[in-house]
């Protein structure tokens, strides 16, 4: 491989994964040229990044409030055009929710290095972009640091997992009982114990659904069963998930928490690169690594994400969309945190799902529930 | 690979791991069959084994009491011409003591596959090992849990590792103070809290000599200077080693303590192959894993290994064949336990080291310690 300089583009630069994306970039510059970079919010810092990367392809929601940033040898292009770019080598996506979704798909059908952070991609419409992957030669990179660590541990092995054991770390109100959660608030919630993430997916990691996605995730990523997909809560965070073989034997892959780490993996990979930034395990300060089973019942989420995954078709879109309107509602205080898995239920128990779902009927599977949801919230429509 | 029945001859069949060899091979009859079984002693077991797996080739120390065992159709072979029998695919060699030595040469030599379970072979003599198994093409395979569990993590990595991490379980004495260890008995040192082996391995637990022997055969093994080798104290036996790569990123090998799963793993290699004998690690009593740092003042026999092994040449010889005196003279209670170390110290003192010795100056060496450590304790001649 030697030192051939790999032609990124980075969608949702400005989120956390985006930055922490760039941290790694900016790290490790004979590696890596940022060729496209978007953002869905935040100008100020996308024009930031714009002058420090001098990208060739730039993408911003608001294209007249973009237009003048632009260095005059900017092109710009569309999310999907950028993704499936000749330029363009690894397309990362980290932009959050659906929209993910159909830049994800370019890039597979592209035939290109997917990065992907985006959850809702493989969630939602996993059977679909699995099998364009497959047609089109595209390699999905997972960079969740759990599908990160699987990955990592099945490499060389010549035959499938038996088993893959995705852990969590519970989030910030790991052991609450029932009526603790009841009172939690949102600056509560977003108070993550070992993670430094996006306000969605710290919210998801407190209600387990972040798990449950992951679970979803995984079985599409590594074509796993999900009855061979367990969870383990370790609250330390330091193993990012493990894989079990038909012969009993068990690997896991384990860091110092940095999601640059991840990032990095996916970029270089097959290489391994050497960053000085990147923070390295302790030995002398880990003592104790703890794991204990998740409770289901407390934290409904994450069995309500596995059964939609397990129905598969529609569900998980509804899964993600009902998810995604009730953590805004939260976070807006609208809802309380346990109502969160409450809509999600109730957005579950009343789609009528399709099976193999095109594009389009998942599409419409998330508006149903995203209106749904702020139906039955705003009380326009209490079913 | 499909079903292709692998050759195998087990040098020392009677011993612990051979006997675990016979349990891997009796579950997969239609992976592996024996041709060849050597002992060095218990000729009644030695006996049935040859009545079971009826081989072509057998070896005992005793040929005269072993010759109306033998079948008609047995032959009986030297250590030497078993190892490397043309009928031999994989040679396990699991003697104790520097009796493995000229048997895996000979082995490494025919360009076989070494199933390796005897230390001594690489600590003595690892270099001379290491470059002739390169020259002839034979590879290696570790048997040692530890050993096994780093080739694992190894395996579909391209980089060499930047550390590995060796974990101990610390035997039955973990914790113990200098003046509680002065008191200890034969009894409770061959009390192994968590591994099933045989006493000289079970006693070097204890004195973590037993790690030290490991750290200087994964220096040959995986060809990786002894600074960037680390030692855990991990009492749980789960975690069987772990290797840290040039990102930061560690992968560690998991499975209940049973050494049937680093034996087949050798041997099955590289497939992994179901055995419904083996023990899984069963999660919902996983609680806890813990690591600390050895107490290298109160267990010196790992200080004095590694220091060994660092300075190379005709001391790994002499620390072996101390450790070996050792041992035996604590087992038949004519020493204390801590006068295993202060032994081995005092060998290393005294003597006058050959840098890159040839088979003969090792085995020189070895017989030198031998003598001086009785003369020593017998007070034929005190030094």
């Amino acid at each position: 491989m030697g030192n051939i300089v790999k032609q990124l583009a980075v969608l949702g630069s400005t989120g956390s994964i985006g930055q922490q994306t760039l941290e790694v970039v900016r790290a490790l510059p004979h590696r890596f040229h940022i060729v496209g970079l978007a953002a869905g919010k935040n100008l100020d810092l996308l024009a930031k990044q714009i002058n420090e990367f001098k990208p060739r392809f730039v993408y911003y929601q608001d294209k007249k409030a973009v237009a003048h940033l632009a260095r005059t040898d900017c092109e710009l292009l569309s999310l999907e055009d950028m993704a499936s770019h000749p330029q363009v080598d690894t397309i990362v996506i980290a932009t959050s929710g659906k929209s993910g979704l159909s830049p994800t798909l370019a890039a597979v059908k592209a035939g290109k290095n997917v990065a992907l952070a985006n959850k809702e991609s493989l969630v939602m419409a996993g059977e679909i972009i699995t099998s364009e992957a497959k047609l089109h030669s595209a390699q999905i990179l997972p960079v969740d640091s759990e599908h990160s660590a699987i990955w990592q541990c099945l490499r060389g092995e010549t035959q499938k997992a038996t088993q893959l054991i995705l852990t969590a770390s519970g989030g910030p109100f790991h052991g609450y009982s029932s009526a603790q959660l009841n009172e939690v608030t949102v600056k509560q919630a977003l108070k993550h114990p070992s993670w430094q993430m996006g306000r969605k997916v710290t919210i998801d990691s407190a209600t387990l659904m972040n798990k449950g996605l992951e679970v979803i995730e995984a079985h599409w990523l590594f074509n796993i069963p999900f009855d061979n997909i367990k969870v383990l809560i370790h609250p330390q965070s330091i193993v990012h998930s493990m894989v079990e073989f038909i012969d009993g034997s068990i690997k896991a892959q384990l860091s110092y928490p940095d999601m640059r780490l991840p990032i990095q993996y996916a970029l270089s990979y097959p290489e391994r690169v050497h960053n000085p930034k990147l923070p390295r395990l302790d030995w002398s300060s880990i003592n104790n690594l703890t794991f204990e089973q998740p409770d289901l019942d407390t934290f409904p989420c994450l069995r309500l994400a596995i059964e939609a995954g397990k129905k598969g078709g529609t569900y998980p879109a509804v899964l993600c969309a009902a998810d995604e309107v009730a953590v805004e509602l939260f976070l807006s205080q609208h809802i309380k945190f346990v109502d969160i898995a409450n809509i999600v239920d109730w957005a579950l128990q009343h789609h009528r799902a399709i099976a193999h779902p095109t594009l389009e009927e998942i599409m419409g599977a998330d508006a149903w529930a995203r209106q749904k949801v702020i139906q039955r919230i705003t009380g326009d429509n209490p079913c």
